[in-house]
């Protein structure tokens, strides 16, 4: 595809490692301020006595150019006599916390507990860290992902950081989603009529992008937008790229297969991008009047996350 | 004096790093759990969200060998991310907090959070840090500190650190000290029979030793034991060895002068241990029925901290 990269407004509903590499290609090829990135706060908990929001983070720390390269969240060049020493106080030390990235919990902690809202203080501090694009947590209410299995009822990091994601998944659960507002920012970026496109980023299914779907005004205003709504499959050739998605999906009894993700968001997304090796699933999704295309999707370079980028937009701009 | 250096219980009354010096000489001379030290807490504060304890703090990294020997506070080898992080997310560092003294602090507000008291949390810090000296803060309840100067009432912290002591002292409150219950534990120890002492540390009279000493149960305790008590007087030739205890006194209209000291705590200590070089003053404060002694009351190293130690349990065997 020779044809120009659309240069308009795009908003992307993303989790944290996976969706935080395309928001990265988005916002170094668009504009600067034409990016807008809804953050699932789902994983958000107190932890510590802290407020912590995982997604947003890391989310900020990649658009910053600060992210870990190695582990996709954290800080680079970070340290960690903080959590030495909290060990030998006998503290709980299985989420681990960063001396750098401690500062922006503790500045969160403090400043929700002066009356300041996630999306003002997430705002604060993307300024101070010099990112332009907008982002936003996809609500300033409490949203909990919770996760049933095997070993009972689990808050989602007990699930997926202490208990690395074994036990096996019965179901999931929102816990606020339903009434949660949307930012209103959110939503008039969603309805903005010279929107090019609103992006699902590849990020988990059920543990990253469920939460933001799970809300009612949010999915109200997908369907309500003009903008098409493409989605990137996180499967490749039948297997995640990263995380639990493919293990959720089996203990869930579904398939791991494209056709399964363009199924269950059928009527909800316009478009789904997958990676060339899964060109042999188009047909099946597109007999769901879901509207396929295949390009490289797994993003190991920022050119990489770039070039995704740019596919995602000029394959919306073909949906319109 | 060659007597042997009596080794039954001793209680030491103490501030932040004069007195942390002297516990650790008290520590490193006293058979294991001997030394009881009560801590001034009137310095505590909230701060980023956090309780922070400074005197607890710099007493227990004192005796567990962990404190930073430079400045008498902080730990050694502590390193300062966290600050620098925070600074660049616009938050407040003018209260310097290392990255390994962080972990006391986050983890000492989530145990206060879940209901546990101060004494109980300072005690399972210093048993993981091994500190076998008995550390209790002066009361689990809130005592603050505040100081009335030129620039108005100000927390003690915005005075000391933040203002770095420089507004004019007009005079010293200490909310809550009245009806703070001493912990039954340091009353206890104060009424051991078997008590050879109890000292009153050379740390500020006005900021650190005041606040123990007004709470009124705490001031009977003293009256009511059977030990002696002994004060080491921090000032030394008309100046005070370290911090703003002269420019207080001369605020507050007094003379700095080991007399002034004496008459304060007249009726409360029954000797008074100043340093060669105040000889002369001897005589004055016999006079207000305050028995004194003179030896090195500067202490450098650690057999400064143990000679001082020693000197101070044979001067009180003698007023039993």
């Amino acid at each position: 595809m020779a044809e120009p990269v659309p240069t308009g407004p795009c908003v992307l509903l993303s989790g944290g490692i996976g969706g935080a590499k395309l928001a990265l290609g988005l916002d170094r090829l668009l504009p600067r301020g034409a990016l807008t990135v809804i953050a699932n706060t789902g994983d958000d908990f107190r932890h510590l006595g802290l407020d912590i929001s995982p997604d947003l983070d890391t989310l900020m720390y990649t658009l910053a150019g600060l992210v870990n390269p190695h582990t996709g969240w954290g800080l680079r060049e970070e340290s960690w006599q903080f959590m030495a020493a909290l060990g030998e106080l006998g503290g709980e030390t299985w989420f681990q916390l960063g001396d750098r990235d401690l500062a922006t919990h503790v500045e969160r902690t403090r400043r929700l507990a002066a009356g300041e809202s996630l999306a003002a203080i997430t705002q604060a501090f993307c300024a101070r860290l010099g990112v332009t694009s907008r982002l936003l947590p996809m609500s300033d209410a409490r949203v909990a992902t919770r996760v049933a299995t095997d070993a009972g009822l689990l808050d989602f990091q007990d699930y997926f950081v202490r208990q690395r994601a074994e036990p096996v998944v019965r179901g999931l659960h929102y816990d606020g989603a339903a009434s949660a507002p949307v930012l209103p920012e959110a939503l008039a970026a969603l309805a903005d009529p010279g929107l090019t496109a609103i992006l699902i980023a590849p990020s988990n299914p059920w543990l990253s992008i469920a939460p933001l779907l799970a809300m009612p005004a949010l999915r109200a205003a997908l369907a309500a937008a003009r903008a098409p709504v493409v989605a990137i499959s996180p499967i490749v050739g039948g297997a995640a790229i990263k995380g639990p998605t493919a293990k959720i999906m089996r203990e869930l009894g579904l398939e791991v297969h494209n056709a399964v993700l363009a199924r269950h968001d059928q009527g909800l997304i316009d478009g789904l991008i997958l990676d060339r090796v899964d060109a042999p699933d188009v047909a099946a999704i597109e007999a769901l009047g879901v509207r396929a295309a295949t390009t490289a999707t797994v993003m190991r370079t920022l050119e990489d996350r770039i070039a995704l980028a740019a596919f995602a937009l000029r394959f919306a701009t073909t949906l319109h």
